[in-house]
């Protein structure tokens, strides 16, 4: 037996609540400033107020702990105090996804037992319409409202700096349990309504922590320190931005909450405020490449983690030429999330730079205390060769216990022990990461696995090929075989064959990038690709039609 | 009541388990090297193997959960080896304090009820003498022993490396509660025997990531990162090394260890291993900068970390003209230690570089979680102007909850709900702590508290004083007063008296530095101080001669 010492919440072994976080920037960085746009600008004395004021205006409203405030706003300084208020009394945070439907909205802040809701002047038309549907709220509370704006729930209209401006700022937060559940909010899966994951104190201290250490230790650039100025350009409402606002709290830096992302501001922003450290999706850094203002903005030394979809070479190269310092990084809802980030290390940096920007692009290193594994089908470790594919399976003290009410779900993604990401991925000596496919989209033939995102970068290379999917099909001998599903460029619609293709691929096996039997047999020529709502190659379709032998043509 | 989403230990709240430091290392360092002085190197695969081997060995040995394994070394590859796996046996590590007297090791070994002791062939004399004394012990391990050493303890001699030579490394390490006391060790008073601290693996766990945050973060040096080449300079016998090598495993850097320290052993171990990051107390640093070898040594880039005791501007002063990046750092037994440390900032990196050193020797900035606070006798905290005095009192989740079996002295530590320090300190409007004095030496008179130690810097500075010690002695109408004691340098014996020192100080009040009434109305001169047996001032001998009216000179 081991010998324990003490109880936790006694002396000597302090809950880990998300409180003590404020304790170092209040003591080191008091007159530091926090700002949203043009419409707000204060030092951390006054967001340390303010969160107090929040704290007894939702008090009042009947808001105590256990209770579930949603908020629904755009990156802002009202969310940061969010942030820490609604967690600080025992309440719970709920983050409300703005991209779901309304009806999915309805019922992730009916499921979450949301009871006041904060919300932005953007989103009281849809509130309003989905009233009826939300008995449990009692109060809406607006953000940033026209004079016009209606309240959409609760007796009468209130204003959140209304509410601020008349409360107390002597909120007495008490001491509880660090287990006790922070925030909640709902993943989206490709199948049926949103599931919901919740994070205790404990685990988004622990991450607080261990990211602060991934972010702030790298020895040549993407890293994110003390005399930073962060701005987040991935929103606030999807997996606590990252976790990076807390991140920028504890360090005590200048925050800067850009609102909605719109790239002109976002850019303004940068320069106004020296902007040095943001996060982003590749589509929001190809949107700031690309904006009329980019020409004339100074980028040279922002740090812009990328996450949320693969970082691509081409994409990373044209960061880089502006003197960006861009890197990829890795985790998902179920994470909290943050799992790897990349970095350079001496020997990335040669004389070409091609190293560099492949080291840029990977999925990265595990963040400390991360158990990053990658296994086969029988849970056991592939070769650390760079190569040798598996999913991807990890422990650490910060994820998800599972998903809320879901205990199928929640078995799925604890099968064996470790969270399942359902995505496959190789690591090779240095413990480099690199993800490969989907783990629902890589096909699986003759007992290895091929990556269908491989394929289709190879073949999309043919010049003759305007776009291309490549799906798994099951196969009596090889239990699955890969066909790829191909469009033409338009100039070339007569003559493009699968011969061609395979001479193509044939390369790539000569080379060693793909082995023989990747080689798809089946080659379907289409007008267009199915595609899901958000634009995403519907591969779900795409192989229900290829199995049923349907042409895969969209309408 | 706040919800309770999952219990600890179970999944998505595994516990904090020092194990889990070894998981990026391995994963992303695996070649790195631990090296050990010109006796051992070799890869973190390697230290993982034989980490595996000596709970394995241990274990053969009688050790389970809950026994206690003393270690009885200068710093080296094995006891980096029984940081970890000792504590991951859920064994509890002693670090035996090698500066106390025999007396005091048998009583320290005999209270932790220590079952084996690993011992380096130096302390093998000492424990063949102190074997009847310890009874618990049923078996010694020989460290780097002489063939003709014989085992003090024991059926058999065993020597280290032959157990791990025939260890299995296959240990099944398992998972338990994080609140597993992990370390023990004891401090050394001024009274009374040397009383017991604990620490748990979650404590040092969550000090090993805060300690992180803290010094990967600064952006002006003073820091301890990736790439970096770390060899400790305070010992591993005291409170785990400052935690170093648990930061420096969890960054996965190359470790230097430098056996017993000698100047020119670790000079030659700087240049050789190419060592950046290292922590001592002054006098290491005094002896390194003036060893023969210091001169033809390139010092510069080496970034140092001062603290148990302070670190004066004159020594920081000498290290800085070497291009030595030397900063403070400040905790102490009881916190495991890691409290605060200094940084520059833009500001601090004047032309004179005068702002500058004063920066690098103020106690510091506290570190992540850590509630700092400057109270007076009330529990009430002082003003952030840097010149209002109180004590130091703290809370973060790395402290310990008291000492081993002494309620009496543990309550007195944990008065008011926070630890106190026992020393008298100031915090500035940046959160810059400066200790003063310790709360026994500072002189508390008319309500206000002047520091002993600023009045002897102050009346050192005339030319004609050799030595001086200031305390409080009892006053009917002030509460007490201070005296100084004063050895008069050998040439100016005669004419030296109280008027021209108290004239000299009267400059100080002049210039703001301490108010008129820290100025002694008694000097008593006498021909030298008695100290204590590590050569400190004996304060508590002056004040109960002084209280007595007996002349205070040493015999």
């Amino acid at each position: 037996m081991v010998r324990l010492f003490d109880e936790p919440g006694t002396r000597g072994s302090e809950p880990l609540l998300i409180a003590s976080l404020l304790r170092t920037p209040l003591a080191t960085a008091p007159h530091q400033q926090i700002v949203y746009r043009d419409v707000a600008r204060y030092d951390y004395l006054t967001l340390r107020t303010r969160i107090g004021k929040l704290a007894h205006a939702l008090s009042e409203l009947g808001i105590s702990a256990g209770d579930t405030v949603a908020v629904m706003d755009w990156d802002s300084n009202r969310y940061l105090e969010s942030y820490f208020a609604i967690p600080m009394m025992g309440a719970v945070l709920m983050t409300v996804n703005l991209r779901l439907s309304p009806a999915q909205i309805a019922y992730t802040l009916q499921r979450a037992e949301a009871r006041v809701v904060l919300v932005h002047h953007d989103f009281v038309p849809l509130l309003t319409e989905l009233r009826a549907q939300l008995p449990l709220v009692t109060q809406t509370v607006l953000l940033e409202p026209d004079a016009a704006d209606e309240c959409p729930i609760g007796p009468r209209r209130l204003d959140y700096e209304d509410l601020l401006a008349v409360a107390d700022a002597d909120f007495a937060f008490g001491e509880f349990d660090e287990r006790a559940v922070a925030t909640t909010f709902f993943t989206t899966g490709t199948t049926g309504m949103p599931k919901a994951v919740c994070f205790s104190h404990r685990q988004i201290m622990i991450h607080t922590l261990a990211v602060l250490g991934a972010l702030a230790s790298p020895q040549h650039g993407q890293s994110f320190r003390q005399g930073d100025v962060y701005m987040p350009m991935t929103p606030m409402f999807h997996v606590h931005a990252w976790g990076l606002p807390y991140v920028a709290t504890l360090l005590g830096v200048k925050q800067v909450y850009p609102g909605r992302y719109e790239p002109a501001r976002l850019l303004a922003l940068r320069e106004r405020e020296g902007v040095s450290y943001s996060h982003c999706v590749p589509t929001i850094l190809q949107m700031l490449l690309d904006a009329p203002q980019s020409a004339t903005t100074d980028l040279r030394g922002w740090k812009v983690t990328v996450g949320g979809a693969a970082l691509g070479e081409s994409l990373a190269r044209a960061a880089l030429a502006r003197g960006m310092d861009v890197f990829a990084a890795y985790g998902m809802s179920e994470t909290c999330p943050f799992l790897t980030a990349t970095r350079l290390t001496g020997g990335d940096q040669s004389a070409d730079g091609a190293a560099e920007i492949t080291r840029r692009c990977r999925t990265g290193l595990p963040a400390p205390l991360v158990d990053l594994r990658i296994v086969d089908e029988q849970m056991q470790e592939v070769a650390h060769d760079g190569e040798t594919m598996g999913e991807l399976v990890v422990r650490t003290p910060w994820l998800t216990g599972g998903y809320v009410n879901d205990p199928t779900a929640t078995a799925e993604l604890w099968h064996g022990g470790y969270l399942h990401t359902r995505d496959i991925a190789t690591i090779d000596q240095q413990g480099v990461v690199q993800i490969r496919d989907r783990l629902k989209d890589v096909i699986k033939t003759g007992g290895e696995w091929i990556s269908s995102l491989l394929l289709e970068d190879l073949i999309g290379r043919h010049a003759d090929v305007g776009e291309v999917a490549v799906i798994g099909i099951a196969d009596d001998r090889w239990g699955e075989r890969p066909v790829a599903v191909v469009v033409a460029r338009a100039a070339t619609v007569d003559h493009l064959d699968a011969a061609a293709l395979r001479q193509h691929l044939a390369a790539f096996v000569l080379a060693g990038q793909i082995p023989k039997y990747a080689v798809p047999e089946r080659f379907e020529f289409v007008a267009s690709i199915p595609k899901t709502s958000v634009g995403k190659i519907d591969k779900k379709h795409l192989r229900a039609m290829l199995n049923s032998n349907v042409s895969p043509s969209a309408n």
